[in-house]
């Protein structure tokens, strides 16, 4: 299926606070409705105490932009709302409403992208940009932050591990396991154990079995299917048999005890080959991995390399998961030598015990042997921060800059339209962030740049970029959207080349060095001077 | 709209894990996918370091078994992702399945809850109760733990102050939203910003407007409507005209240094109070609380009230909540008193500036003048503990009771059909809840009833209950919702009485006393029994 045809039917212009349709009234009885207005989306913190964000969402955002019109039952609802003397042409103006005369500029999707920097910009009548604003917060608020989150993730792992996502059943509702499922592989990871995004989102699907599945066999006897074809001849074997022998074997030629093996696991291990002898992954650890997960796993699957099959590998689930893979490692680099199989060394470990980036990070420091990381709760929850702070700020009314003040001074906007440059040195790393009013002339390769702070007037730098790009683009314009969606896959590859250019000491876990973003010394002085127009009475701030 | 006609499009048998297919598969595969199977959900441990857990989800649950069939797309996609040597007839079975010959008994929504407590339990096809499981905990884990976080936030604010949750542009994703709003209302809210959830749910809609809004407007000027119909007389008076001169009238009596209000910011009220005359509030923090907001605020306040008009009160979202809500107070004591209207101390005082638990805890030491609190990313995100661990474990197939072991005592799991029961004493307090076997005789008022620990044999004690409740009910059966489903007004009384019931130093804030979750004398002997039987061989645990 493909991903535009389905939409979540609770995205709607009612998925919104009230406080947006009081405004747009109040706005309308002022007639002050179709003044033409900017708002900025933007953040001012990077998430997990890292520095650097990916910004994600806007698709789902230009889809609701298509499709942004009141109901008729929205109108009877909100007419049963708002007081009873709200003037009942106001409704026909709600039912009017469409995004047509709405432009959107924004960061491409998958964009690595810092605090302030506008990552939307929304432009077109006042009441309607204002109404705009709690949905496109929701849809782009989470869906970076699990991006950002998997991203962390994927810096974490060592490059050749594989990332699944299993957080489904932990999952903020059923459609925070779908975003977490699809922003989570935009993000870097492979795959997912979630069917539906596996479905809608053409995102490849993982899973092996639970400890129930290991718990509902007591005993080989309760098998009832028993055989199994024989690639090399085409005939059907009794596979129990075979596998039997094979463990007596193995624990005879390692030195195991094979009475400590539990044998309701075995007959699951199995009955799961004889479903899927191409993939037979087991979950080792339901009674224990070193007495007894191990041992009946690599019994099956030496039965089914015996019957001309690959096996897949093991998942751990509990316990110290550096040690436990590495102790399996080891005895699958036994069972090589011994039976001069050297594919069992290239069996997958994947470890799935409630893993967040410091334990993949801890993990590392052990030397673990683990090969795919299956993660859930902590990714999809984002339970290190389970919110992006995604703002919506006024910055243009009637072709009048304005600014928000506040005494915290990490709160002041940045007044106006604006341009947004990305300044690259030599290296290929990116230097810095500039952001331009929008009928500046753009920054050139070679330049001498002076770039400020946009707040301390004593923090500034000349910069002389190798090369420039332009992060705001049109992407909404005239009821349409204007520029060629990119595929879930493109994003995907997005971040990853956007993080390839972020230096690495901006991206290491510990103490990360902030990514600077800057104003051109015209933006600067427009700001500074609306400011000083703005500046309170009576008190220093 | 009433609540059933809404569902969500993302409920749907794939909105599962991949391995419940393949076990599924596996199962059928082995001709045991009809073996009948008993799995129940529960937690290990409550939420926010707290004592205590409300349950919610069941409605969603029920509502999923009543539509709980793979679509023909469903199929296909399954089969272009299970191995292509999949037995063709699996699909056909899948294809029709429905939950008819699953039996599900629940406790009711609403519920106060416990570790180990099976909340639901679902028992037929072992196939189809392993595919349940995943949507099963999906719908249940977040809808739990919201509940239980909003019914913690009641706990918290005192019991005349509203509580209104603002959180849908912080939530996971626009279902994120939608389920936090609904069940922050069964858990003890009073209304929410999310019109959605209005609609759908008919909770109260609350709300203002922004800071934005305020930036619109920067002098008087630009008004495009001034006058209001006076209500005494029904005709139109200068309403600006009426609201300078009340401004002047308060800064003069109270001293107020009048210069220093901003005139946007007053222009910006007016709007608002011309639009919204019999429901003013106005967000004052714009600027400056107490040097601008609130002077602009009362004057509106005093000038509607001269047309006839009552205004509602003032929002505060940002500063020292408590300092301003007491200085906010102390001015409309004044001009209560100046102007004689007392109605003036009853105004609204909202605050809703990135509140959590313990910032209401703290507010109510420093004796705030908050009348309502607005809550958003705390308590949509539950950012304290943003998951909670329900699993769902398997403890009977074929009749035969199994459990699962663990070296993690706390994980060994309950085996068998369960009843559970709740004993009250004579305070009308909770004093422990009682498992049972399913056929155990019902422990009776004034019985001297043995009750275990289920795990250390030296902790029991006799219970002589004053009543006795059983918590798990037949919901689902033979393909039919079977009660009664209750109303979110309902769920929200349910939390409501429970929360009465359980002991106040088990609800309170800091160190709370746990409950006590034990087994009746049958169920210990023979949880120890099947224990000793799956024993590990080789090693003391």
């Amino acid at each position: 299926m493909a991903h535009n045809e389905f939409k979540s039917n609770v995205i709607q212009p009612l998925l919104t606070d009230l406080y947006e349709v009081t405004m747009a009234y109040s706005f309308w009885k002022d007639r002050k409705h179709d003044v033409r207005a900017v708002f900025d989306l933007f953040f001012r913190k990077n998430p997990f105490q890292g520095e650097f964000t990916v910004f994600a969402g806007l698709k789902d955002c230009l889809l609701y932009l298509e499709s942004f019109r009141f109901s008729a039952s929205d109108i009877s609802y909100l007419k049963s709302k708002l007081p009873k003397n709200t003037e009942p042409e106001f409704f026909d103006y709600l039912a009017s409403l469409t995004a047509k005369d709405v432009t959107v500029h924004a960061v491409e999707e998958g964009t690595i992208v810092f605090p302030k920097v506008p990552l939307v910009s929304l432009e077109g009548p006042l009441a309607v940009v204002q109404l705009l604003e709690t949905t496109f917060l929701t849809l782009i608020n989470f869906a970076s932050l699990v991006t950002t989150n998997a991203a962390r993730y994927r810096l974490a792992a060592p490059e050749n591990v594989r990332l699944l996502e299993f957080g489904l059943r932990r999952a903020q509702g059923p459609d925070g396991g779908l975003s977490a499922s699809k922003y989570a592989f935009t993000g870097g990871f492979d795959g997912t154990s979630n069917l539906l995004a596996g479905k809608i989102f053409d995102i490849p699907v993982s899973g092996t079995h639970a400890h129930s599945f290991v718990m509902t066999y007591s005993n080989v006897n309760q098998l009832n299917s028993r055989t199994l074809k024989n690639v090399h001849d085409g005939k059907e074997y009794d596979f129990v048999a075979a596998c039997f022998e094979w463990r007596a074997k193995i624990a005879n030629k390692l030195g195991i005890v094979e009475s400590e093996a539990n044998d309701g696991e075995i007959a699951a291990f199995i009955a799961y080959a004889l479903a899927f002898p191409e993939s037979f992954v087991a979950l080792v650890d339901t009674y224990n991995v070193l007495r007894s997960g191990l041992l009946n796993f690599a019994a099956v699957a030496m039965a089914l390399d015996q019957f001309g099959y690959h096996p897949i590998g093991i998942r751990i689930d509990s316990g110290d998961l550096a040690y436990l893979s590495k102790e399996a490692y080891k005895l699958f680099q036994q069972i090589a030598n011994h039976f001069e199989c050297p594919w069992f060394t290239s069996l997958h470990i994947i470890a799935s015990n409630d893993l967040n980036e410091d334990t993949i990070h801890s993990l590392n420091d052990q030397g673990h042997k683990i090969t795919s990381f299956a993660i859930g709760t902590h990714l999809v929850t984002c339970q290190k921060q389970p919110a992006l702070g995604c703002v919506y700020k006024l910055t243009e009314i009637n072709s009048q800059p304005c600014i928000k003040l506040s005494e915290d001074l990490d709160k002041v906007t940045i007044p106006g339209r604006k341009k947004v440059y990305r300044l690259y040195g030599q290296d290929g790393f990116a230097i810095l962030d500039l952001l331009a009013k929008s009928n500046e002339k753009e920054p050139q390769v070679g330049d001498r740049i002076l770039c400020r702070h946009p707040i301390l007037e004593s923090k500034r730098a000349f910069v002389i970029p190798s090369s420039v790009t332009c992060l705001l683009e049109k992407w909404w314009y005239n009821g349409e959207i204007t520029r060629p969606l990119p595929t879930l896959v493109d994003i995907k590859n997005k971040v990853s080349k956007g993080l390839a250019t972020l230096r690495p000491d901006m991206k290491r876990h510990l103490n990360p060095t902030p990514y600077k973003v800057s104003v051109t010394e015209t933006l600067y002085e427009e700001m500074h001077s609306i400011w000083l127009e703005n500046a309170p009475i009576g008190e220093l701030s």
